[in-house]
Formats: structure tokens, sequence, C-alpha cells
């Protein structure tokens, strides 16, 4: 396998690397972009990657590599979870990104101070080591409500809408149409013909002590305000409002009996109904009857 | 009835319509804006709509069409739900809404470029077929903390503060002052002097199963993180973190007698508490004894 | 104590004051920014101030005293709930903060239209009495994915992350490095190594019924979509989804005795674990055996 990129990388004053933008993509023979590209602007510099698969497996090293590996996920060349992230956050430099691109932190002020005395035409959008994805590359049939939720690293598929209350993080996504209204954590994806509800939240692992990835399958209705802590298969439906740790104890209701299990049992389980029982306050599990259709006319995004 | 309206519409590079921004509309002579109207730039064009009462209880038939009608809403001549909006999903086209206005998603990638290669002054604030209410209609004495929460085809009464969690979809919205810190679904009414509280849900009908349209009373207080399945009445309060589906087994609890009912068999009643009890974790709704009073301060919004 | 500051008022075309920036701060000899400052333009004015403690003490008087109290309580002179900020809500103006500055809202309408039959290049960002933090100060070593969710007048400590789902509201904010993924209320405060996870809430004072001003204190989790409804101190978890209001009756577990309190008996308390138990509804407080610790590399801000 090869990899080859070109880019362009803004700079801060003294001559550090913001980000960069690849224009040119190569991977493995699929391309993205066109190869000529020129760069004038003593601000900006022209970027060269040459890689094999070893450069995926190994951690970030760099910032070019980063935006590079950010670049694959978000052009859909790599899964998510597929390549190696390692270091990330220790590489990528906070940055104010603006409404004329990214400034180094380190000339923020001056740069502010400027312009309120004259047009008062600079402000930041956001200050952060990770950019809107957006800002990169715009997906085709996806519609993103507001892009300032959807970090450079997120891997959408077509048919998939994120709305207002969406959040996609880098390294996270949807492999199919999805209705995404909630909250899809670093290292999650979120199968096709699934729906996450308004403020939904799917439980990540950089903080917050959960250590196992969580993978939501095909035709699955996360209520709106629910949560997920585990991973489950197809045609699941959490209720509105019910957070379902690792932890939960679960009643699994079955034809003939029943026990209690931990939630964390039920991974990766396929035809369940999640809920609370309204009058005793207990989290039931039972077969899945009623599957979860999205509405078809929400995600014709052309 | 009559109406008549005259407005610019903006072209992509093929010549086709991205949106229309009503100037002047003469609503059974109710009239806003000024009637003369010119369009210099070839990249726009002038739109002129005269309709009567049929129009409106059609369904959507072109772009110029559905602008017209969500403009009436958010001017406020009609009322969420009074207008026929059938079909307004496959009429709008997605379009790239940056900040420099709307661009043709197969105009973007070459725009995009362009700007990375010089001043990097462009990027998409949301790729969407609805646009942002304030990109049309500033409404009076409204507050709106994060204008890319609210569409076009938002209904805002005066006094109508919408914080930074707080979002209205189109077709929705509030009947009088009310201090929105939750979301608003397509078709969701709130009414004078409620609060719905932060990251508080309203059950849609677009997509999510739900077939009812909610809508709130006056004097309710929705609770933080709660979330409601089923219209109510006036003065009625939900617990925060309380999320009550149109399937909730209830207590509901009488002077006499008690028994539990399905949440939407009290569908549109008012003076209601409900909350679940955290002994038992049963779900109850007994007479609302304090009623919600909206903090005035935070009201005037001249 | 002595203050001394100078800053940049924007007016409205009929003079009216819409906003300060205050570019330099003498807060009792310890200084922000140059003396030195001139304006030029006819729609800016110099503002200078001169101040003892007893004006820290006084409610507001005038929008310049409202903003150079919310600049000192984000250049963190002072902290939250340290100054008297009573009548803010009446003495700032509504403001259209636009992507070129504030324009006052009698203005907007006839800038709008302009700008529609030109280059279409005005928008609105918020519709607000308050602005954003970052249009003003941008603090160090600390970031804030989405800047629209952090208004003037945040304390934001070094090493505090502010997510995409995070939220800032005025005189409050975080005491040391935390992770913000919820919403921080007006008056409420977050301790050092803390975690407010995805959705959570913390009660406001400004609406919503509650008249205790919540904290958290040191090494806390409060999981994705809690809430909060009293102030807690050091090593607490609240389970995610989970909210406890101050009425919440809840089963205080200790190992010899168990009663039921409400959890406002438990206000100010530490080293607590809060949950439903999932089996029977009920909620319990015990020993919390296992503290938050914060992953450091989403803390390294620079």
């Amino acid at each position: 396998m090869k990899i080859e990129a070109k880019g362009i990388a803004n700079l801060s004053t003294s001559g550090n690397i913001l980000d960069v933008y690849f224009l040119y993509i190569n991977f493995d023979n699929k391309k993205v972009g066109e190869e000529s590209i020129k760069v004038d602007d003593q601000k900006k510099k022209l970027i060269e990657v040459s890689w094999d698969e070893s450069n995926l497996n190994e951690p970030v090293k760099d910032i070019e590599g980063a935006y590079l590996k950010l670049h694959l996920i978000s052009y859909k060349f790599v899964l998510p979870n597929s390549i190696n992230l390692d270091g990330i956050f220790n590489i990528l430099p906070n940055v104010a990104w603006t409404n004329i691109g990214p400034v180094a932190i380190e000339d923020i002020d001056k740069r502010m101070n400027e312009s309120k005395n004259l047009k008062n035409d600079l402000y930041v959008r956001s200050l952060d080591k990770f950019p809107c994805l957006t800002d990169y590359i715009i997906p085709k049939n996806v519609r993103i409500a507001d892009t300032s939720r959807v970090r450079l690293g997120a891997y959408l598929s077509e048919g998939t809408t994120i709305m207002h209350e969406g959040f996609v993080n880098f390294n996270a996504g949807t492999l199919g149409k999805a209705m995404i209204e909630g909250r899809i954590s670093a290292g999650v994806v979120i199968g096709d013909n699934s729906d996450l509800g308004g403020g939904a939240s799917t439980m990540g692992t950089l903080s917050g002590g959960n250590e196992v990835k969580i993978s939501v399958g095909k035709n699955c209705l996360l209520g709106a305000n629910s949560g997920l802590g585990i991973p489950i298969g197809d045609n699941c439906t959490l209720e509105a409002g019910l957070y379902l740790t690792a932890g939960t104890k679960v009643l699994m209701l079955n034809k003939t009996s029943s026990k209690v299990v931990k939630a964390s049992e039920l991974s990766g389980s396929s035809d369940l109904l999640f809920y609370r029982d309204s009058t005793n306050g207990q989290v039931i599990a039972k077969v899945n009857t009623k599957v979860s259709k999205l509405n078809k006319d929400l995600h014709i995004n052309d």
C-alpha cells in the first residue's frame, strides 16, 4: 500500500505549523483532488507526505501526520478505530480557529487588539486542538446543521443527517445513513438506518472511566436523552431518558425464564428493547418487536 | 385573502435557486418591508409571488413557496401547524451556508480551495436544507444566544429567550414570553410564561415514531434534562430528569383514590406535577401546588 | 484597593453604548494590557473607569460598569459570586452580535438589507445581552471547542477544557483544571480535577425555582446526562443519567445503619457515590471508593 498526499500548512508568525489542509490524496490508487498545488504565501508552506501501511500503524509523530490521518478517516479511506492515533493530543497544538483561518495562540491577542481598533472583523470560533470537519472536507449527501459540532476525523456516510444537537468526535461516525441528534464520542460508530435521539449520549473511552468501545448496529433507536455504555447489535431500542451503563443491573425477560444480569453481559446483543418499568423502577430488556425505521424524506440529502 | 411578496433569490453557478430572502410581504394588508427592490447582481434573481389562501393549504411546490411559507411563520402572520408544509424536505436543496451567504454544494469545493490558497476567509457554518432564522428575520424583543440553533420557520413571540442549549425547529415555537433552554421539535408549541429547562426534550413527529403533536400550555416548567411525549395543558411541572413518554405508566394520585394510567390518557391535562418517586421508581402525577413563574428580568429583551 | 481601566465602546448609530472592550486593567497593581489607547473611529468611544472596592460591592449602574465587572471575573482578578452583579440584566441592552462586531437592534434590519443586496457578508451570531467570552478575552491554557457557548464573565482556570456540549454562563466557572462537557449555570463553580459529563446539568438560581447556589468540589465526576441540584464536596460521583434535585429522597447507606434523607441534607458532603438502583428505582448514596481521575492528555492545553 502507498499513500501520497500534498497539502497546505498554515504557519504561526514564528513559523510553527498550525494545521494542514490536504488538497490531494492518493490512497492506494484511490484519489481525491488535484496533484498540482502552488503556495505563494509566506505564512503558508507546501507539505508532501509519502507513506506506506506502517505509518498508519505507528503512533502520531508530527502535525502533518496527525492531519493526514484525520483526513483519511473523513475521506472514508479508512474506518474509525482502524489506524493508530496514539499521541495525537500531545502532537496537536491548541489553535485559535477564527473566521479567517487558524491563528496561533501566541499571536491571537495582538490580532484581536488590531481588529477591535479597526473593522472588528476578526473573531474566534473555537480554541481547540481539533478543527471542524467542514473547514477541510465537505462530505457529499450529508447534512450537518451546525458544523461547529463535527470534528475533522469524523467518518460520515452518505445519507447521514447531523442535527443541531448532534455531535461527532474524531475517529467516530456513521457506517450508513443515520439520524444523529445526539453525541457520538471518539471511537464510537453508528450503523446504517439507526437513529441517535436528541441529547442521547454514547459513552466514550477518552474520559470518564469507560474502557470498552461503544458501537451501535443497524436499525437501532436510542431515544432522546438516553445513554449507552455498552456496544449493541442490530434492531435494538433504548427508551427515551434511560441511561444504560455497563454496570446497570437489567432484568432480562425471556418467554420461559427471567434473570437479572449486568448490562455488560448483553454487549453486542441484537433485537432487544431496553426500558425502565415506570411502576417499579426496574430496568428491563426484552425482545424488540418494533424495529426503528428512518423517515426517508429526512435522508435524501442532495 | 391575498398575499403579495417580493424577495431576492441567490443562485448557484448553474442558475438554480438556493434560497429566497423576502424583503417585502403584504399578508392580507398587513405589511413588512418596502415594496421597491432592485437586483443588479447576476448571481441573484428577483422573486415575486402572488398567492391566495389556497396556496397556504397546498403542499410545497417550489423553493420560492417553501421560503415564503417559512417567512410567514417567522413573521408570525400564521401559527405553526396552520399551513401546509408537506413535501418541504424534498423541495429544499441541501445548501452550504457560509459566512458569505449560501453556496451550492456543487460549487463549494472549488470555492473552498480558492479561499485556502488566498485569505482563508470562507467557511461553512451549516450544511442543511433549512437556514438560520436570523439570516432572514431578526425577531424583536427576543434573545437567541446562539443563532445557529433556530431555523427559519420558527415562531418566536416577544419576551422569548432562547438560551445556548435551546433549539427551535421550523413550524414550531413560543406563543408568549418563554424561557427556552431545551429543544422545541418541529410542530411543537410552548405557551406563555412557560420554561423549557436546559436539555429538555419535546418529542417530535418527524422521526422517532411519535405521531401525536406535542404542545405545552401556559405557566409550565419542564425541568432540566426532562422529556415530554404527550401534549400538556397549563400549570404543569415535569421534574428535572424525568422523561414522560406516551406509554409511561403513571400512578395518578387523587385525594380519594389512585390508579395507574398511561401518560397518553393524561394528554392535555392541566395543573399536574409529574415526578418519579425516588424511593421506589414509580412515576407519579398529582395536583401541582407550585406554579412556575418566570424571572421577569430575564425576559425584558429590549 | 484601586481599579483603573481603559476600554473601547462600540456605539449604535444613535450614540448608545453597545459594549466595552477593556484593553487595559490595573487591578490593585496587577495589570493586563497597555495603558495607551487611541480611538479614531466616530462609532467608537474611549471609556476610562476609576474604581475602588465600594464599586465592586454596589449593584451594576451602567453598561461600562457591567462590562468591567464581567472582565474582572474572566481575567480572574475576582472569583465568581464575590462581586455585586445585581441589576445587570436590566442594564445590559440586547445586541445583535455579528461577524463584524456588535450592531444595535434598532440598526440591524437596515444593515442586513444592505448586505443581502451586496456581498451578503453580514450575519448575526447571537441576539443577546451577554457576548461571548472570546470576543474580549482569550484565556490561556484553556480549550473551548465552541466559543459561542461561553459568555463573557466566565471564570476559566488553566487546564480547563470546554467541549462542544459544554456551556459556561457569566459569574461561573472552574477553579482548577476540569473537563466540562455539561452546563455550568450562573453562580456555579466546579473544583480542580473534576469532570462534568456530556449534557450534565447544574441547577441555576436565575430561573427554575432553585435558591441554593450549586458548587462541585475537587475530583468529582458528574456522569453524562446527569443533573445536580445541591452543592457537593470533594471526591463525589453522580451516576450517568441521574438527576439529583434538592428534594430527591436518598437512601444513605452506611456500614451499620441506613436511612432515607432529602438530598439537601447531604449538601456539601464529600466522598459520596450517588446512583439509582436499577432493580428497584431507589436513589442511593454510599461511600465512593472510586475517585475520578482526569485524563492528563486532554488537559495539556498549550
